[in-house]
């Protein structure tokens, strides 16, 4: 999409997070991938532009996941019967052993890909596995579709199965590796990605920190998902002064740009350093259900002013489909309100401000329609909706509660 | 399907709802839609039969829904920011009001039928609304579809829209025109329908105990879904015990086969009597996340004993697929025992035999794989999974878990 066109349609965004916002019938120009202007008009001026009419359906930015592991594609839906640690050291590590093998990579990973796209993710922070031959394949399986995305080489040199344990020097220089060669690339990025912080040992962390630093690279790594887990780093930092603590002493929360998921736990002392810090806390509800973790206090993390997105956690959470993250991010919060009154429900205009906008602000400039932004965005077409005679923001609501990637009639 | 066949393929069923029976590539005897013989390997005097090989992929029960809104398909994700009352005042009674017309329940019925045979839910327990020719539209596009239904017109004489409030003995005329016509029709049975109790006076529910005794037929209806609710109805029976109580003194317990949805805040002494007059409650997980109902403490309630099954609860609930349904119940439960320690994990197998062998003793000759029972099935294909060498059960898991109405290959 290099050649100016003007596409119509009904936009729907959350520029803020309190509301949808809906442009009916309106005109965007879209000029060298970037949104160049919005009318409700046609003007004189680009009359002589293809025009691409879609005023039948809705337009919503494409979506952003932030948290996704690529490997476990292949993992979905098993397991989900244990909790965090029996099921990393039971099913997940195993599994990613397997990704020492590039070939297996070349298959599992351009399915993956594929289906991103088809969910209608078109961006994405993704954990690989410490193979950095398969990373670079994820890299290429992921720019080969045309998503842009953050991929990490995952380093881990403790506390792992024998087939992923590394050496902390060699997990240094293939993370080096995997950075110089994807410096320059227009559409993925690496990002530094320290499992968690049981499986990484302090020398690594702040080797890494180092590499980030040198590189102006983005970190990704999971914070307090677990009651167990949250034992285990004290137990494995006794002189942090939390988990929080263990990562920022080892400089993982250095980088401008730095993604954590999960937060459930997280004590107040915590949400304020990471606050400072600027990190952003990654929401994942359907994975935090999944393995029966708990509940991210999502609303009040919100109202104290954090930086949040959303991610599907992709194999812990089943679906790749955001819809359906964004949902089980309402319906978290109607249970927390419920059994702990004092949290209040997250809107759905939140939830989806979370997985378009607010993920977007890690990238800076996408993520919702405003003039000068990077362009991307998915028709949504709901045959039923249009019959009944729905209102866009509601066919939006029964596509985001009700609908999947048939709905999905055109990419940008 | 009347004439002998042969079925093989890998059979997962539960029988027994604490662990998944799988009897791989066993071959299924069917005779007259009947299980009339299950063998490993095909006997040598069913040799001349014909025999649909399907050792590729996995055979389950077909689902059942056991408390589903026909009316509402055309309001799923809509207004899910309200609670239990306003949403049905605001949203789902002038909805409800627009059946008065046949023509839209023929056109708006025929895409929910289509729907829930797409979705492998072969038997259903329905509500229609008020009206008496919309109710039998619905039935006769269920009959249409090739599914087995039981159908009930709402009786509602008060607390409602003007549009929808009957007078009562048109009500109970109306109903009993209903039963008349279906009474013996091989795919659909009526059964009795009280909306639920705020909404129908003591002498309504009477009149309709009567009805449900004079032709033997079942009755379903709502109980203790929201607090709100069930204060109300407390002030609407001033004399009951609780909720269950002004059902009682009704005669709406009183049929062999009652279904209730919801049950979420039962008190000991209503489980007790649930129990004792074999009401069967039927879990609706995701409709009571999406209105901040509740949790219901499933675990419990079939550790004490009582009969249950699950519903998809349309429009409360987003999904007629009941592989999703089962996902939200195991996920509720995980929250549940999180949050409220003392409340059991609901198995995966455990939600699976709700929404098949569960659902099916309300029914009484289906639900699972055993010779004499009636059958009905769904063959799943997961060509990712037999890439991947899954075995029978970690496909059905991957199934319930990621999979949509696209892996049912076939539906019998």
């Amino acid at each position: 999409m290099n050649d100016p066109i003007l596409i119509k349609g009904n936009w729907i965004d959350t520029p803020e997070k309190e509301e949808f916002r809906l442009r009916k019938d309106h005109i965007l120009l879209i000029d060298q991938g970037k949104i160049a202007g919005i009318f409700p008009k046609v003007p004189d001026e680009w009359k002589h532009l293809p025009l691409r009419d879609y005023s039948d359906h809705i337009i919503i930015p494409s979506f952003m996941d932030l948290h996704i592991h690529a490997p476990q594609y292949i993992q979905r839906g098993l397991g989900m019967d244990m909790e965090l640690i029996d099921w990393l050291n039971l099913y997940t590590f195993p599994a990613e052993e397997a990704f020492s093998d590039p070939a297996l990579a070349e298959t599992i990973y351009r399915h993956f890909a594929k289906d991103l796209y088809r969910q209608g993710t078109l961006r994405a922070s993704v954990f690989s596995t410490v193979h950095l031959e398969s990373t670079r394949v994820l890299a290429r399986c992921l720019e080969r579709e045309g998503l842009r995305a953050s991929v990490g080489k995952v380093n881990m040199d403790r506390n792992s199965s024998p087939g992923l344990c590394e050496d902390t020097t060699q997990s240094l220089k293939d993370t080096q590796a995997f950075v110089e060669e994807f410096r320059d690339n227009p559409r993925i990025e690496a990002i530094i990605t320290p499992r968690f912080a049981p499986s990484c040992s302090p020398e690594l962390m702040k080797g890494l920190s180092e590499i980030a630093g040198k590189y102006s690279l983005p970190v990704q790594s999971h914070i307090s998902e677990n009651l167990q887990e949250i034992d285990w780093v004290q137990e494995l930092f006794p002189h942090s002064k939390d988990y929080t603590d263990a990562y920022d002493r080892c400089g993982m929360l250095d980088a401008p740009r730095t993604l954590m998921a999960h937060g459930i736990y997280l004590k107040e002392r915590e949400c304020e350093r990471l606050k400072e810090r600027g990190t952003r806390l990654i929401h994942c509800p359907e994975a935090n259900l999944n393995l029966a973790s708990g509940i991210m206090p999502v609303t009040r993390l919100l109202d104290w002013g954090l930086e949040m997105g959303l991610g599907s956690d992709v194999g812990g959470g089943q679906s790749m489909a955001m819809n359906q993250v964004i949902v089980r991010a309402v319906q978290s919060s109607k249970i927390l309100s419920r059994l702990q009154p004092g949290n209040r429900k997250l809107l759905l205009s939140e939830a989806f401000f979370l997985a378009t906008a607010g993920n977007g602000k890690f990238y800076g400039n996408c993520g919702f329609f405003s003039e000068g932004l990077d362009f991307s965005a998915l028709v949504i077409e709901d045959p039923l909706g249009e019959e009944q005679g729905l209102e866009p923001l509601e066919r939006l609501q029964r596509y985001l509660y009700s609908g999947d990637d048939r709905n999905i009639v055109e990419r940008f």
